[in-house]
């Protein structure tokens, strides 16, 4: 029914959900600002199939199912602490249409439809072959995000897709918030994450 | 009919529309990457009032319409070129419940309805004034987010809005961007955006 | 002597000495990366009267008077615990020509040579005291930076020295940098310091 | 005479020298902040031996020439233009320590005494033949800082270095400024600098 969706509705925005919401530990979660740039690259339509590739809370995969409500999410994850918090979390966020798959990428990959959009947030030291396996796979105008917080998986990762015919841009995203409720407000930085895009051919 | 917004839905995405895409003066656009931290921040639900004042190109009222096919958005401009934009670039995108308002705010906002989100792009010199409105008129549990990109704006928003009882985070977003299909990937910095988020009350 | 300040040469760099260097507490010091845009915002020339009030650690003073021999340098600090500091600082880089002086600005400020350049570290609640007082016995073509960590500082100090006849610059400087010796390299950010540099009517 | 070299100290700062001041071309100086951090890597004391590869307009070569006055630097450019800049450049700040070295690294630098710092501004497409070069050559203890404005040249440049054995430290400058002078204080960006440190050995 419907309305077993709703209340949550009148609770929780549609992006933007602050990442205390989420069941995580502080070092996993894709944090709101950085998670709204990732979401806006993927360019999501109503109707796609996103791989999540690394789920980790399952916070890019509750999210885009609210932007989708008729599409397909699945939110591929191998650890187990991360499978539990995507369980307590799309619970909590009544999320519908993400299907959490256990297991590891790329061979975890292998049982699902083709993705016109995938978002890799880990690849647990296979990123070259979960490229190759989302080269073989993704939809003609496809979209791969990838989150790079380390210069390795910066470099690794725009090498690899482009290697693999993908034309690719990163975005560095630096965001620095005022503390609340604090009798002054100083800039506190998060750390700085490369959104990655990649789509196929020469745009 | 619903077949007539749908075709649209295959060429563009719901948040994440190219800048290019959009008619409108460079200098003028919300940029992809601030739009997405804007909309995160603006906590949207389905089915809420939006106003959009200084609503510039009508950027952040298009993709507020796709986050909420059943809210009701207003975007308030007073400028003949940005209200020249904003009409090309609703229809564009097919955009269903963004009214146009033409006008200056903060008197133009008497005519709508309570507001439970406003997001203040631009204040043409009268930002007290609009925010002493939107005080007045903002719903229980509101949220207001203001774009600054200059030092006075950052400083008065904070300023005045923590003087009518709100609580304020600012968020300073820096993005920067490889330039595609170069030979080499150079970093491209954007002008710095504040993003300030500001709710009734102590949280 | 002489040598007795050669060997320190040949061990520490005369600017963009390691923070680890100094005995500080890990807030107080002014990091490496924004000590080196700080000096070279200052414009020091070799033999100007520097004040370096709210000295800390006196990082900054220490590092000034390695490019200033000639030059006279007054580190002015009230904080118990930060004298300490100062004074094993001072020892430890063998430093000749900052003098430490002890008490609160801008009172402490009576009996110093009038200066060519000021550095603000801190204000202890008195910024524009300090700012008046500053102003009063600043030199033609002086030149005055002021580090500033919260966004009520960067308001306040930029208004009163405008308030005051200065031509204000505010330089925001974000670092990140890679954590040397992990296995990745991940980039790790350092909260934002806004410089702001002043200097006597409109240039 | 040590007096034809007083002067200019009266009206430039020893570092932080303005942008506008030297003679260049817009896109290829090292802006003010961003050589006030790399001095501050290359550790420099007074009789060292510096080699300025790719040395654009000379602003670093110049800068370090105040901190050095007992110093070797080392100047090496291949670019008509370049080396036009750099005369013009090394005349007005009346730099004495300041070796032109016409040429193309790595050949040129064989001529050089060993370096103890190694600032890399440019390559030429020889990044690695010069890293390679500059290895052979290095002083126990000695440091290289490496500036790139690409993603090619912060991969290529740690990946190199740390093949030939360095330890490597990229620090990611992004630096906003308002714009003096106008009516509101607009921050603008500069474009991210990577200052990439290396040094031998784990450390």
């Amino acid at each position: 029914l419907i309305r077993t969706y709703a209340p949550n509705l009148t609770h929780y925005p549609l992006i933007g959900i602050d990442d205390e919401e989420f069941q995580t530990s502080k070092k996993l979660i894709t944090k709101q600002e950085v998670r709204a740039v990732t979401l806006a690259k993927l360019q999501l339509q109503d109707d796609l199939v996103l791989w999540d590739v690394g789920a980790g809370s399952g916070s890019v995969s509750i999210e885009a199912s609210n932007l989708m409500p008729n599409g397909r999410i699945f939110a591929v994850e191998q650890n187990a602490q991360c499978l539990a918090f995507i369980r307590e979390n799309l619970k909590k966020f009544t999320t519908r249409n993400v299907k959490l798959v256990e297991g590891e990428a790329p061979d975890a990959l292998d049982e699902l439809p083709d993705p016109d959009r995938v978002f890799i947030g880990g690849s647990g030291g296979h990123l070259e072959e979960i490229i190759i396996a989302v080269d073989g796979r993704l939809k003609p105008e496809g979209v791969v995000v990838l989150n790079a917080v380390t210069l390795d998986t910066l470099t690794k990762s725009v090498e690899f897709l482009e290697d693999h015919g993908f034309t690719t841009e990163a975005a560095c995203v630096n965001i620095a918030k005022t503390r609340n409720l604090t009798e002054y407000k100083m800039f506190e930085a998060q750390n700085p994450v490369y959104v990655i895009t990649a789509r196929k051919g020469n745009e």
